[in-house]
């Protein structure tokens, strides 16, 4: 995850680097939100990310709020499985210039983070380093089949799991001194839809699933690509988040680029056959329909004027 | 794991870390090298370290060696468990002034390291950072019971799995300019004790297990505060490693501070009960024993003049 979505660059050295490796016969993944590990039997959900102090730490942000997000990142991947989270580990570098009161804010945000996911911290490392945390998830999928990225098909209906924007707003709000604290706190303390995921997976009508870490289009572009198929987004359709209308009026940042081009976002973008509707709305889970699968290639975002096509990267 | 063992400082500060968090029900560690966590009746060992270009790669190291490197300290840490590796995730930070090559490279290492010791890289990330890479590594017990630091008790042996000092010797061959081959390659390619430790685990007679990485009288001073034991090393007993010799004669780094005080050595430490002398004698693992576990509560050098404490920290 990144406050901004990664870059053409990164992903392609991802693609790079990912592409020297031997591929793994037991696993989904590389290249999902989690890989699935079978062991003896029993297939184990892992996922691992980090976050850095210079890159996801806004001012404003406290370190307790910091190490909460550094294991809300994992879980969150763990979610878009439909995993349960069940330990993290978290291995910190620390620059010299936190004392212990601030690693132990941070691990103390990562232990609440654990709790409300019902997870544990079960190990970790801590070093000196330039202010990184490396948390890795590990989850159980307890019969569930993981939802991936690559089940689409054309025809299947596009949600997602609540509003959006949130968390850009309350960036924006920060860096321009203005108090919203709703869309400070997404921002700052961010809900990994771990009940959600799980509820999600259990109805069986979810053909894909990923996060929005590294914002909306990203995250449709990444399911098309995967699944090779396209994605009709309809803009009056996206649930519009707190305080996004007012601080784009305050701000002048446009509404819909804090609502589908900013990471730190994690909500879950999902895509179901439509047969399974009612099994979704028997789920408990709250979404909102965005737009529809096609057998184009393309993420496309359907306005009153047309429809353009979505890009990885910054709006 | 680090080129020279952690600090007081650097101890305490992960004592702290850990004192914050809930202590998780249904795992051994933190605390240990490795955690086992249960999923769904079936013990899972997880290990994290990080290592950084900054601290952890020496002058003379290639990028490909320090991946195999960023892997290898997660399987020693399985390894000493008595666990098989089974899959590892990676979260790269790197810098601007690296290039593609050198991330395939580091990937290309941790995927050669990950083939040696039977296992595959499901996972992981690659964004801007400072030059780190946090390894996660997953292992299975396959109904082993778990080694740990702490079952260690007056009467027992205490053996390694094979020379000492090479690693230090490397580093002070590199740091001098001197070409000892041998020495660097076991700093730059440490190799896992993956089938020592399954083999060690199997026996049924180790009481307590701790890999090297930070260095021989670390790891017999954690045994002794996890076991709340002491520990009497014999000096004369101390298999001598590749080059120690011949780089302490040349560099006038004493062999004692290269045998005992260096990190970056991925030997095993462990302590057994004498009746099962046979039975590790069976085992088909090479191991020499170095001392005794005593009931005082102080690790102790036994050398002709006498006995000397062990310090955490440099020698």
């Amino acid at each position: 995850m990144g406050m901004f979505p990664k870059d053409i660059d990164e992903r392609a050295m991802i693609k790079r680097a990912l592409s020297v490796i031997r591929p793994c016969p037991f696993s989904v993944g590389p290249g999902d939100d989690s890989a699935i590990v079978e062991m003896g039997g029993s297939p184990v959900v892992v996922a691992t990310d980090s976050v850095t102090i210079e890159r996801h730490k806004p001012e404003g942000m406290t370190f307790e709020q910091f190490g909460w997000m550094s294991a809300a990142v994992n879980f969150s991947d763990i979610a878009s499985m439909g995993g349960r989270p069940v330990a993290l580990t978290l291995s910190l570098g620390i620059p010299d210039s936190l004392g212990d009161q601030e690693v132990c804010d941070i691990m103390s945000g990562a232990d609440q983070c654990a709790e409300f996911c019902g997870a544990y911290i079960v190990g970790g490392d801590t070093k000196p380093g330039s202010g990184f945390v490396c948390g890795t998830a590990i989850g159980a999928m307890e019969g569930r089949n993981p939802m991936t990225r690559r089940g689409a098909v054309p025809g299947d209906m596009v949600a997602v799991t609540g509003p959006l924007g949130s968390p850009a707003a309350g960036y924006h709000a920060i860096m321009n001194g203005l108090s919203f604290p709703d869309a400070v706190d997404s921002l700052c303390i961010p809900v990994p839809r771990v009940r959600e995921g799980i509820a999600l997976a259990s109805t069986g009508a979810v053909t894909s699933c990923i996060d929005l870490s590294d914002g909306l289009a990203t995250a449709a572009l990444t399911i098309c690509e995967c699944s090779r198929v396209g994605m009709d987004i309809i803009l009056e359709f996206l649930p519009k988040g707190a305080d996004v209308e007012d601080v784009s009026e305050e701000t002048g940042v446009p509404e819909i680029d804090m609502m589908i081009g900013f990471g730190g976002e994690y909500e879950l973008l999902f895509t179901f056959n439509k047969e399974g509707l009612n099994s979704l709305y028997s789920s408990g889970v709250s979404f909102s329909i965005i737009g529809t699968v096609t057998s184009g290639r393309e993420a496309r975002l359907v306005t009153d004027d047309g429809a353009r096509r979505l890009d990885y990267g910054r709006y």
